[in-house]
């Protein structure tokens, strides 16, 4: 694991080490689109989705542009016209085409990417194997931890795009892993109560790859003082968000925020994305289809409107993002992890009920579903945006955003942690965006 | 030829030569999109224009839903939710996806597409070998020269599609017909007169396969008064064009209608589609990529607020659709058909010159660019729109639309004639659309 | 009268008849803001619309800019910044406040507005007194039927006012002339029928004051070659519209043109503009406040769209402006002409019933409502569009817009003619607008 | 004063004084438009800005909705219509128009409003004189803060309002205090340091009444943890946002917020709401009209977005809101209070210059400008939203918008305090806000 590499001395074992991680990641970028086709991989079904072949694209333009341009003596760009193509939004890069038209390029085609990909993953293991300084692994970790992002979008976007297409078509073919009957017992919703005081947060890395990688949002470590509160022990289930529905929680104007009330307005917003009625009961449209709603699943694509609005009509609210950050770190990490992430065994690309097992601490706290948090995202004390493009990539996305914490069910194993800060517009719910409670205590 | 066909009388011999017909349509289709990947094919570049894999299956479900679900005993539809999913705006059938949403159909693939292609050619020479009634005969040749259109809209589209992408493609290999070269000399503009009088328009049919189709729209057959006037010999080039533009023709709002001036000024309009600044020269986007232009070529791509305005400038006006029908009748077959149409061999999607011949009669009639009308697209007196899905194919676009003749050199030879009415909205100008100027006489 | 007038030579009878008028005219103007406070009259409810103190200033410019700026020597403008500030539209005289803003025109106060037409009207007796040439004629007739169509706009625009407000306050109180009951019959509906032939349309005057004034888009006279039509006798009633409604005439798209069937249900349209449903019942705005809706008298405030789709639903169409023309030219003026105009006695804004008189020939071709004709506005045959800014008047609007005919109750009876042709956007509808049928003969 | 009224058990006296400061506050309100016509008062500039009108009835709406109506026995509301008429936003209370209507409001006229305004004031008087329960005056603090953010907003919006029109009225007449030159030597920038540690923040009452008036979103007070940090000693001036407009500061993106960068393309901004370029100076439009821009005054009306990237281009960053109050908290109210604010004698509705004193603190804590902070508008820990339609009133706006500090020049003394949080989306820039800078320390 490249946490324990940093020890290591034998530049040899580094490069090859970090060679075979740079390989297992992109080809787990691969193993998503496998059952995709060059047709599927063109479709973007809103603004803020892109297509599964720019994901393939842009991931290795970062590679291109950041890593073997400036760092690979003597390297040709694949395609010089590639640099403004797949730029996503770094401006001092030069220039992007307007994100809506990434459903326009059939140009280049998909075989071309593929050949794209090929030439810089060859020239990466070329560029590897010449021995990795600290300043090439610090961009090689970003650039690893980017594309993992983008494989979470591949995922996300693709659902979206198939739920578009009247004919509804499924992601994954459904003799992989059914879905769990949801005849189970539920998990009881508990309490797990954090006292007053001063407690630190973010990632607590001296440099870059000696206790693992962060993104510069997640730092500095910090103090901040918390009031006592305490956290629900797992996610809101559909059967809860159900009650809320079923209690006229999308029509009581006194549960939502102002600017929220008017989108549910505007939106004719009456459920989560993806449930439809179907005659008497909600049936959802998942990554294998539409399928009856499980009432013990969590509840999965609500806005953070919709999760504020709940919580506030559960009487509760949700957990600042330091609060989380706490209480994620208060369970030992057997305790704290899922099995239902990307990149484990099975990939199950919806969250999944929580078994009874009798225990009374913290779970799902990694996968599932992103929870929402009450915090807007914004800098930590001491926080600086980088200089240059880097800089670019979390700093300047600081307002009018809400944090989520712990990942989802389409996030990389090895890709989150405690500290990690996800944010997203409080509209948005394409994502696998979920609910878990907190509440004041005294 | 179908409008000879009337006359025989050997029921065998009509199915035979219109299965031929109907092959020949629905070949030349695929003949468009050959140089096409299936992922070009899924670009749907604006709101007005389809994916080509649209076209292809739109074309299909034309004659599935109006000739052989009703007519051929037995039939069972390719796919029942094709029915919704491929109806481009017929009301009256039930429903249709948002036309925006065209280019989120990755499935069915293009390769199923192709199958529903073939089941539906089968099932149509099933249906042609039964012998054809007036009734199916009449909704053949609608279906046909629905086709066509969509033929048209295959070129002008993924022109479009093309034009967006920054790679610029191109739709015709270069290696294929050269353009020509400017060097000849621009034929002089002469004016033909034509006196006052009442002269008959529209189509004069009596039946609908008696004596050659025509679209509802182009019925009845009815009287007009014209006043004297003159209408120009060929069509407006793209070099005196050029002298509008670099007269400052369009920062001159007198020039201008209202909503024309407003569209300028909205749009940042400084040209026509297509027109690029490249230094102290203009270049244009083509089927073949980007060129420099000639200006000896026909001025095409523009938009009826900028025919319009231009007319105005040159002291001139856009002739009505009347007037342009009589001067179009006015001459033999021989002489108005420009050999630049679709169906001809070494098709070339562009305008071409028109060589100086001598000759001072009228030029271009047919092909090169649709002709911008100053007429709003009305009903004739005495027409009536059809009953049921049928009646929504030309009547319900009665308003504000304006009327376009003569066809352009990506419509079929076939398809075009006199009394064709086109219609576009007056600030649309992606279709190939140019300019021939009138004036009134005394 | 002015149309005498002309035949007059001695200059002092003409100027002083002329001020009479100019005056008649500015004193109407007046009278229908009497009503209103300062707060009132500075209303904008909708882009299209004006506050009447705009309307005020505006009619006051027109004369300051056309006649007293380039003809009254030594003339210095009231203010040399209302030059740009009541310039409505005209480009060409170097630019206008945007028309959302007129409602933000806190100063110039009311007081200022009457000052500024009082020192206009004083220096035009000044200009009318030394005489009147040919041209200062002509641009005071086109000054006073300027000012005319704003009378028509500033009771349209202050009932649209008063109907935006919740409190829904009256244009006029409610002890002027009452509203007739409905209780006597409606005037059968017949058709009169006309012979296809040739006929003559547009205003016929050789030069503009010797036969009446017409505007510019009237002329010129022109032949038109008119198949065998007939038209309705009268208006269509509130009652035959209900009708419509409660066959479901907003909700069958079949019924409707496609711009006109996304305009509907984009908007929630129901039933025409100022209908409300009171229980059982139909109320509607008027100028007195709302009122029971009467059955007998003309529906009134329909669009374009839903004029055309009542035609069509009751198996007729409307006629178009040249039908429209050749009607109304044949019936003496004493039958055309309802007593339901502005300028006349007992003023009352709204339309009125069509009293049953045995008669069979056309009624209520001038006043209560103007009528949709299916004419698109365009250029008659020889039209030129005047040079310099007065050519901005009428012509440049000649693209999407549809003529209306005949004056409604709102009108000034000495402004309409039977040639004078009005246009509005199909789907506006603030204005009095209703509908006369026709339909083809044989 | 009502800080100590609190400490009199006599309830005549109490009643007396509250009286008083209802009659303070209420008049205070009235001597805001003293120069305003009736016209002025209808004019809403912009969807977010509101009549000054419409501010006069909704405060007076306030009390009769919140006061008297629940609590004067016997009460009848002056207008049953007034109820949804001047409700702003409280979606509990039934309804209200939507915002963009106000001006639209021309009845009741401004002399019904009066009227409406002295009614509600007469009873007030009669509901005190009979002695006030906590309840009650707990609503009457509230009713009278409330009237004060409205005094703020008359100004703002009248200033919005008059710059709008192309005549550029002053809001105060020239006679009034000058504005000073800016001859003198600006206060010199100096830093204040404050240590890390856990601090305080948030308003310390125990009830309402006994220690002075807060919002709800002022509470509860709290610990917070505070890095070292140090904050500017006065608001950033004019001359020094000027360098950083000349140099680029609004073309150069790697300045700007992703969404900040958006706008600042999307609406062309280059400068300052209010800035005008005369040729090679700046003048700005102020309430008295257009000056020239005075470089040692405060630069106002940035938006947070313009603020944000001025911090970063300067090097240093915008303080948290708790940063703010700590620092506010430190100096003594002598220090810290300009006399610049409403409630003054020679009220100055503009930002003015911090005269060089010699003096190191921190200056214009109070008063000149509000201080964009880098805080998201958030709960504090542990806040309730009040039931009912009360909790309308701050909790349901805690979403995308950012908080300000320390009032404005046009924020009443006695409304202003070192707790109080002002939110606005960080888009908005027609309010008094200007920019005080802070940097990390280690």
């Amino acid at each position: 694991m490249p946490q324990t590499s940093s020890l290591l001395t034998d530049p040899l074992l580094l490069s090859r080490e970090w060679t075979e991680r740079y390989d297992n990641v992109r080809h787990q970028t691969l193993k998503l689109v496998e059952t995709l086709t060059p047709e599927d991989q063109m479709v973007q079904s809103m603004p803020e989705a892109s297509p599964a072949k720019w994901h393939i694209a842009h991931t290795t333009w970062f590679f291109e542009t950041f890593i073997l341009v400036p760092h690979l003596r003597g390297y040709a760009p694949f395609d010089a016209r590639f640099s403004f193509l797949f730029n996503s939004y770094y401006k001092q890069l030069g220039g992007h085409p307007h994100r809506t038209l990434r459903s326009t390029f059939s140009r280049p085609s998909l075989d071309q990417i593929r050949l794209y990909r090929t030439r810089v993953d060859n020239a990466m293991h070329e560029l590897l194997g010449r021995g990795l300084s600290a300043e090439l692994l610090r961009l090689l970790e970003l650039g690893l931890n980017h594309e993992q992002q983008h494989q979470e979008l591949i995922v996300t976007d693709i659902k979206h795009a198939f739920w578009m297409n009247p004919l509804r078509p499924s992601y994954q073919p459904s003799q992989m892993r059914a879905v769990e009957s949801g005849a189970s017992t539920i998990a009881p919703l508990t309490w797990c109560r954090f006292d007053e005081g001063v407690y630190k947060a973010g990632h607590n890395k001296a440099g870059h790859t000696m206790r693992g990688f962060a993104f510069d949002n997640e730092l500095p470590r910090h103090e901040t003082y918390i009031k006592p509160f305490s956290i629900a022990s797992r996610l809101v289930t559909n059967q809860e968000y159900l009650a809320f529905v079923d209690n006229g929680g999308y029509r009581r104007t006194e549960l939502w925020l102002s600017d929220a009330w008017d989108h549910v307005c505007a939106n004719g917003w009456t459920a989560p994305l993806y449930w439809e009625r179907a005659g008497d009961t909600w049936v959802q449209f998942t990554c294998k289809g539409v399928v009856p709603l499980n009432p013990a699943e969590p509840v999965c694509h609500v806005s953070f409107y919709e999760a504020d609005a709940f919580a506030r009509w559960a009487g509760a609210r949700l957990p600042t993002e330091l609060e989380w950050e706490i209480a994620a770190d208060s369970v030992r990490d057997s305790a704290k992890k899922t099995d239902n992430l990307l990149e484990r065994e099975n990939f199950h690309p919806a969250p999944t009920q929580q078994m009874s097992s009798g225990q009374m601490s913290l779970q799902q706290i990694f996968g599932d579903t992103w929870e929402w948090t009450s915090s807007p995202y914004t800098a930590y004390p001491g926080y600086h945006t980088p200089a240059g493009a880097e800089g670019e990539y979390n700093g300047k996305f600081m307002c009018n955003q809400m944090v989520l914490r712990g990942g989802s069910c389409v996030t990389p194993e090895s890709h989150i942690r405690t500290t990690y800060r996800n944010f997203f517009p409080p509209q948005m719910r394409w994502q696998f965006s979920g609910i878990r409670l907190a509440h004041d205590c005294t």
